[in-house]
């Protein structure tokens, strides 16, 4: 990391940015039991080290209900007509509200009935997509997420922004180790990292941006000058039609499938972008999946062969001094470090953090 | 294409192609049913133009059951707790029967309760994933399809073959065009575009391949050498570790759940190869999962949504002269030409083909 920017990070506790997160959230007219648990869930993103998606965005989730995008006191509507699938209008509800409420109401229907899904429209976003998937594997189900999100990414061939960088994961119980989780972008990096390297004032990689004429740039701010980000895979001859075709897989299974936005029509998350002229659906759009391992074979049995996967990856040899790891495993690594050491945050959320105090009259999160 | 190849290529009717690879399977002791349906699911391969999957693997399967790998008369044992997840030992099975009885199965019990899941262990391989998903969108469903395959790829950081190429496919149906078929290696490319580079002797792009010391190679023979391919996103920086994830889903699905082997234990295709000193699971795996979007939404609403979806891909703006095309179209439009045009095969193809008919003595096909 830039040395100025390792300097000015400060460090606080896990308990602080988590209660103020939950001021922040009842001052905006949240019930208490939806400001709990918007706070927790959006927090878990800087424990787990996805810092793009974690407190950085909560001045974003409160701007959006200023301009009346987002509703602090929703009525879910749920509506379905078999045991197993469900779809939830969220009525503009935070994502965390919704997207817990339905992965709630998909685990139960599996864990009755074997399978179940749910679709979700008329939602925001949700934060990062593996804590929902996990909440399945913390029952020992299979778990996976997706949503779609504001339009960002150019299909292979295209100038044009058509898909967000849509997430796929999928969380998988294990018999000792933490559960797997796979929870990644369907672009070669996340939008969080390219604003990272625009405050460090630092090229990205070849590959993960166009610029408006669709032609290769490191520059990270030809995004916001009418580039796109590339799908994963990056260059034609690395497939980046595999990354265009996973992001959408994702923005089908969310966004059409659902009822929500979809494509390009899927509206931003800042509150200063317009919304797309048209509507094709309500907001943006989640889709979830639960099934029981134990519908295939002895639950027992099936938790020995996961760890004798992750054991046999993990100790598969290694190129250089780096570990081989399985999809989660540096998550879990930060959570423990962060719970125990606090959180690290950038000069610029700790003062997006003290203006909210200021405007709501709430005490600042203290450094450690 | 290399000149050669080109002048080399002769143009062959898929009913001519189809009717003999039936009259392989027969030879080799399949029922009459299993012969035609293996026989016109291994050749949608050649039809939809993933060469590498079609008639130029019918040898390899007849040194499987040569092998005592591959019963040419398997009897099916399912089982499941629940009416939506079952699981289908194959009993060595090829992958095409076993495949579409799952698929069939999996189709059927969505039909009646929304949405569900097959495991499919003790089997081989499937031909192309696509085919699968794609019987749940003809009959106006979502379709998935999943398997391992012998293990090739690396992990991020790792020396080690420890995954297949592991297909993910999708099948969505839609209102006016063909549906929606998302079916990818997860992997820069399938091992069959390497084979082609091989014959050819041109390089490979850098970031397909990696030498046994795991260092980056453009040389396709080093994969022979003990090198590895790369999973999607090549490198660290552009998110191999992203393809590693993927591949592992897929692994995970496919053989951890199903009772199939995983990992590195998966069976080789390829008969020379022996298997693995261990077996962690019967033969190699397949997953499949299928749901109703009228579960959703009206399905007429959902066909005109992905209509819509569809179009504005397609019509998105192009950076030089190709067309912007969305999952499946390259396939569509290549299944139309070759029934009209016939199927082009490659002269060591051919030659395999005439092998195979003196040795069964079977009449070769003729080029057009």
């Amino acid at each position: 990391m830039h040395t100025n920017i390792v300097q000015l990070t400060r460090y606080f506790s896990y308990s602080s940015v988590l209660r103020f997160t939950e001021e922040v959230f009842l001052s905006v007219g949240f019930s208490s039991a939806d400001a709990e648990l918007s706070a927790r869930l959006l927090t878990r993103a800087d424990i787990r080290g996805i810092d793009s998606h974690g407190v950085a965005r909560l001045s974003g989730y409160v701007r959006l209900i200023k301009a009346g995008r987002l509703n602090p006191e929703p009525q879910f509507n749920w509506s379905g007509r078999f045991p197993v699938l469900r779809t939830l209008d969220a009525d503009q509800s935070i994502g965390f509200v919704s997207a817990h409420a339905a992965m709630s109401e998909c685990i139960s229907m599996a864990e009755k009935f074997g399978c179940a899904m749910v679709a979700v429209n008329n939602s925001n976003h949700f934060g990062i997509a593996g804590q929902y998937s996990l909440m399945a594997a913390e029952k020992g189900l299979v778990g996976m997420a997706f949503t779609n999100a504001s339009p960002l990414v150019a299909p292979t061939h295209s100038l044009d922004r058509m898909l967000g960088t849509n997430p796929i994961s999928i969380a998988i119980p294990s018999q000792k180790s933490k559960p797997f989780v796979l929870d990644m972008a369907t672009t070669t990096a996340a939008n969080g990292k390219l604003e990272i390297l625009q405050r460090k004032k630092q090229e990205a990689p070849s590959g993960w941006i166009q610029k408006s004429d669709g032609t290769i740039s490191k520059d990270p701010n030809e995004l916001k000058a009418g580039g796109a980000l590339r799908p994963l895979g990056s260059f034609e001859e690395l497939g980046s039609h595999k990354g265009y075709g996973l992001g959408s897989m994702v923005d089908i299974l969310s966004g059409v499938l659902t009822g929500a936005n979809f494509g390009p029509w899927v509206p931003p998350f800042v509150a200063f972008l317009p919304l797309a002229a048209e509507n094709v659906g309500k907001g943006i759009g989640h889709f979830f999946i639960a099934f029981r391992p134990d519908g295939f074979m002895e639950q027992d049995l099936f938790l020995e062969r996961m760890e004798k996967w992750m054991t046999a990856f993990r100790s598969s040899q290694k190129i250089g001094d780096e570990d081989v790891m399985v999809p989660g495993d540096p998550e879990w690594a930060l959570e423990k470090q962060r719970l125990a050491e606090g959180i690290p945050l950038l000069p610029s959320v700790v003062d997006d953090l003290n203006q909210l105090a200021t405007e709501f009259g709430l005490s600042q999160p203290e450094p450690i």
